[in-house]
This record gives structure tokens, C-alpha cells and sequence, in this order.
């Protein structure tokens, strides 16, 4: 895919969890060539891959949208790259959007403050000639998909990456599975359930959160059938969204029931006591319970994925060896060992 | 409440399951009076509630639209009473919208095909100076509540209403346990989640299939808070929707987490094998699973409910003394014999 060039707006959050997706471009894209980060003046310079995880990935933060222009005149995107209070577009924002349109670059937002709704933005971007991309805007009635059951006979095995709470790293684990998959020449492809998985280059998926509920099952089996169809992959993992038991929004069980997913990755992070960090929200319950749970739906946790926040290098390590004698799976750490260890496992479903 | 006199429209499709709101609407309503159903020339002169279960309900059947209205001058709403191909307003049940607003009948319609999208209802409405109520028209953005954690402060008891399948009966005997509670002084209020439910009188809840899936959970929490804080209820009972299983759109695990359902009325159909009776979705599983399921849940399952159809009356209760010995909990024949005898499980939660 040739990758457009493409600036993501934090705002000033980057270095907050509310710029996830941001985070999550710096990571990578196939869809997208990820030039620059517009945050704030404190973090000009520094490298938005350093600032994330220690790891220079050549992409600049900068303070202003100027100064990104100057450095990138080609940048033809600007992506909003940020969660905001309530969801909706502050005045900061919109007025940097706005310049943004006048330097010719088309602006893809997540919000559901829908940019094609505001009147004086649509009436801008057709002046210059850019384009304004609503991810979370809820398709038409008409282009939505009911349930058929078609799923049932597919045979290709599919891997759901569900997490015990939101902002785990359930998309970035199932990322790696997919490029570990690449590597040993099986054929994968990953469902995006979220904007950034979209983002991110993912061909095949919906945005859970915007669908209405009476379709996501309907959504979500058309996203795995298609890809079948068109990619005809050996393996499907399926992005999960949220957790099963997360007050704010349960989720996980259209993934198992309706998506067929037979086998289960489960990221979890040691660390977190609360759902969302909210005490009033509950624990977090075990994971040994949440196995329980999967497998009373039918499917089989094939791996644990250990989100390490909190933790330095050697508690991981440490939590990862204590934890071991009591699952009978690999614990993999994605992000510090990666999850090549799960491809054996993973060419045997194959099979 | 004065109830307002209305008719149902159920297009021929009376006497199938399609028609299961008009079903609701014939069994009662706190929010209109049913004065007749419009169904087709067959049918025409029988009772509406003879022709459900037997019982007789001084609801005729008509096989037109005039005839109806002759018999019911003053009726002032037309319901749409059952669910169509795909969920869109046919060419026949529109000419006699048409004709239904030039008699001054206003109407409610709860299909994904809206009335107020059509430009010529909406300009045929005005001009007889009357409603059109898409009861399925999703909210707007700004009208949509997240989810806050709330719930968790009420301690008023919560009974969730859920069932194995779909079109089982929870709603109706959530009613049932609802109107069984007023009669012994217990204030119970029922949230809805369906349009049936809100056509039947119910006034807290919200329509959960065309709630954006992001706001599912905070819907429900507000409904519920909102219930709590006007009406004051001793109990509160939730309506469930398709069931937690269901691979055409699996439900439940809302009411239990973000509703904070600490308890469960299950209902069931032991004649029923197929989720909708269809076969490639599977085999609905058991019971004493799904209790086992809810369990893990945090709930506490406290009587099942069975769904007779199928059956002979001796078949029904021959089932329910098998069953009895496996399960510590009363099984309800909800339709036959009532759901009084669970009053004294219900006043012990209040205490």
C-alpha cells in the first residue's frame, strides 16, 4: 500500500492513555506514513517513539502545527490522534483543524464529534479540496448487516484477543500475532473492531463502538466473511474490544459467540486493580476466573498476554515465572520478548 | 394514565411470530387502549384474544383499515404492531399509513424503516395535524449517556428477566412479576428495552438493539438511576434481550455487569432446540449451564420461568416436576399458572 503522509494531533496528551491511538500510529501503520505528532511546545523535539516506549522510531514531536508544515510540507493528513472530555472537539482543536484544511491537508477524526456535521468545515474542505473522514460516524441503515450463520461454516481457525480491561494492548498484541504470522509465511489477517486498528492499515473490520447494537453481530460476522473471501487467510485474530466483565461496557462475547472464535489470547495486566483505574468501577476480577468464563463459552485460551505497566523489567519477569506453574500456556510478554514463542502453537490450529 | 384508543396493524401476519408486539399489546398495555387489530379478511369478527391463548379479550380482528374505523371512530393512533422482511415498510402497510393519517390517526412505528425520513408522510402528517413516532430511531449523539458507575451506589434489589432464546417470553414475564408485586404492595417498575415494552406502559428504559453500541451501558445505568430517583421503587426488574448465547446477537451480560443484576429470573423453552429455530446456529444449551454461566456472573439465579410452547398442559407441568428434584428454585409456568409463588423470594430481598 503506498502510504499517505500523515501528521496525528495529541494536543498536549500525548503522553496521556486519552492518546492511545496516537500511540498506536507511532507503533505502526500500513496504512498511513506517520511523520509527525502535533502535542505541545514542552515536548518539541523529542522523538515520539522514545517518549512512548524507549524506542526512536523518526518521528518527531512538535509544538505546533507550523513547525510540523515546516519540517513536513508534504503532509497530507492530519489524523486526530486523541480522546477528548466528552468526545467532542474543543475550540483549540477545531481552530487547528481549520488551518490545517487551509495547508491542504484532508483531516481523518475518531470522535464522535462528527466533523461532516459542522457546516463551516465541510464548506472549508470543499474550498481547498480535502477530504473529511468521520471514522465513528455510524453507517446508513441500509449498509448494515444482519446475523446469517454463514460463519458457522467457515473452517478457518479464529483467534480472539480479549482483554480483562480496556487499554490493555489487546490491538497492539494482536498485531504483533499477525506480523509473527508473516514472518513464518502463514497467511494472517486481523478484524479491527476500533478506529485505530482501521488506522493502522487493517483492511477488514467495523467500529464496534458505532454500530448500533442490534448489528454487531451482523457487522462483525460480514467483516471475518469478507476477509475471508478476499484474502483467504490461514488464520483470523479478532481485535477485542473492552472486557467481559467491564461495567462501562462489557464486551467480548459477540467475538466468541457470533465471530465463532474458537480459541482466545488473554491480555491481562498485573498491575491494574480497578476497571478503567475507576475504584468505584470494581476489581478486576482473576484471571484464572475469566477461563473459566471463556471456556464455559466454548472457546480455548491458547495464551495469557502480560500488559506490564507498572512493573520494571525484572518484576515482569518475575511475575511471568510465578505465574507460569498455575497456567498451562505460554505468558507472553509482547512487548518486551514479543510472541513468536505462540507460532507453534498457532501452525498447529492450522493443521 | 388515560390511555389513548389505538389500533395495531399486524398485515396478515397476526397468527405468526412476527407479530409479537401486537401480541404484547393484546395482553395488555398501560399506555393505550387497543381497540382493534388490522390484520386480513380471514381472521376478520375474531377476537384478538381468543385467537393468542384462548382468553378472551373484546379486541376484534379486522380485515381492513375501514372497517375498523367504523366500528372505532375515535381511534387516534395506528401502531405498527409486527416486524417485516427486513424490517422495511412495505408498499401495502404504507398505502394504509396514508390512509390511516387522512383519519387523523397519528402513528407509532417500530421499525428500522422510518416514517419521519419519508418526506411525503411527514408532509401528510402535518397537514391532518398529526404524529409519527419512530420508536427505533436511534437518539442523538448529545441525548446519549456514558456509563458513570452509579449504579453501583443504589441498593435497591435489581432482578434481570432473561432467557435462553429469543422471543421466549422475558418481557412478558417481567410484566407478570411486576403486576404480581403491585398487587402485594411491593412498588416495582420494570425497565424496558424494547419498543413493545414502552408501548406497553413501561416508562423507564430505553430501546437497547438501537442504542450505538458505545452507549449501551450507560443507557441502561441511567435508566435505571432515573427510575430509581422518580418512582422509587422497592424492586426493579430489567428486561432482557436475546439471550447471553445467541449467536445472532448474544445479551445479557449488561444487565448483569453495568445493571448490576444481582439476581435472575431465567426463562426457558425445553421444546425449543434451535436458537430461532434455526438449525445451522445451534442447539440452545442447557439450563443448569447457563445458571452456571450466570453465576460466574456475579448473579444469583432465583426461579426459572418455562415457556410452554410445544406442549400440552399436562406435557408442561409433567416437565416441571422433572425438572423440580435438579434445580433449588421455583419454575415458574409463567402464562398458566402465574408467578405468585415467587412473591415471598421477592419480599425477601427487600428485606
Amino acid at each position: 500500500m503506498n502510504k499517505t503522509k500523515a501528521l496525528v494531533l495529541t494536543n498536549g496528551l500525548y503522553h496521556t492513555s486519552d492518546a492511545k491511538t496516537a500511540h498506536g500510529l507511532v507503533r505502526g501503520s500500513d496504512r498511513f506514513n506517520i511523520v509527525g505528532i502535533i502535542d505541545d511546545a514542552s515536548h518539541d523535539g523529542k522523538d515520539a517513539g522514545v517518549c512512548l516506549d524507549g524506542i526512536h522510531r523518526d518521528i518527531p514531536i512538535y509544538g505546533t502545527l507550523s513547525k510540523a508544515l515546516e519540517s513536513v510540507p508534504d503532509a497530507a493528513v492530519l489524523i486526530i490522534g486523541v480522546a477528548t472530555v466528552g468526545g467532542i472537539l474543543p475550540a483549540s482543536m477545531l481552530a487547528l483543524i481549520k488551518t490545517a484544511i487551509e495547508h491542504r491537508l484532508s483531516i481523518v477524526n475518531g470522535l464522535h464529534d462528527y466533523l461532516n456535521e459542522r457546516a463551516d468545515l465541510v464548506a472549508l474542505a470543499n474550498q481547498y479540496q480535502v477530504s473529511l473522514t468521520d471514522i465513528r460516524q455510524p453507517k446508513k441503515r441500509a449498509d448494515l448487516h444482519f446475523f446469517t450463520g454463514d460463519i458457522f461454516k467457515l473452517k478457518t481457525p479464529i483467534v480472539a484477543v480479549i482483554g480483562m480491561d480496556c487499554a490493555m494492548g489487546k490491538r497492539t498484541t494482536a498485531r504483533l500475532l499477525k506480523q509473527a504470522c508473516a514472518q513464518e509465511q502463514i497467511k494472517a489477517e486481523m478484524i479491527y473492531t476500533g478506529q485505530t486498528g482501521w488506522l493502522q492499515g487493517n483492511d477488514y473490520g467495523f467500529i464496534f463502538d458505532s454500530t448500533l447494537n442490534d448489528f454487531v453481530s451482523g457487522e462483525l460476522e460480514h467483516a471475518i466473511l469478507k476477509c475471508h473471501a478476499e484474502a483467504k487467510p490461514d488464520i483470523i485474530f479478532l481485535e477485542g474490544q473492552s472486557a467481559l466483565r467491564n461495567p462501562s461496557g462489557p464486551c467480548g462475547l459477540e467475538l466468541l459467540i457470533s465471530g465463532n472464535a474458537k480459541y482466545v489470547v488473554l491480555v491481562f495486566a498485573p498491575k491494574r486493580v480497578y476497571f478503567d483505574n475507576e475504584p468505584h468501577w470494581g476489581k478486576i476480577p482473576s484471571v484464572a476466573s475469566e477461563i473459566a468464563i471463556i471456556e464455559q463459552f466454548g472457546a480455548k485460551v491458547i495464551a495469557l498476554a502480560m500488559n506490564t505497566e507498572g512493573c520494571s523489567h525484572e518484576e515482569a519477569l518475575a511475575i511471568q515465572a510465578d505465574m507460569q506453574p498455575a497456567f498451562n500456556m505460554p505468558i507472553l510478554l509482547p512487548i518486551q520478548t514479543g510472541v513468536e514463542v505462540l507460532v507453534p502453537t498457532l501452525k498447529a490450529l492450522l493443521a
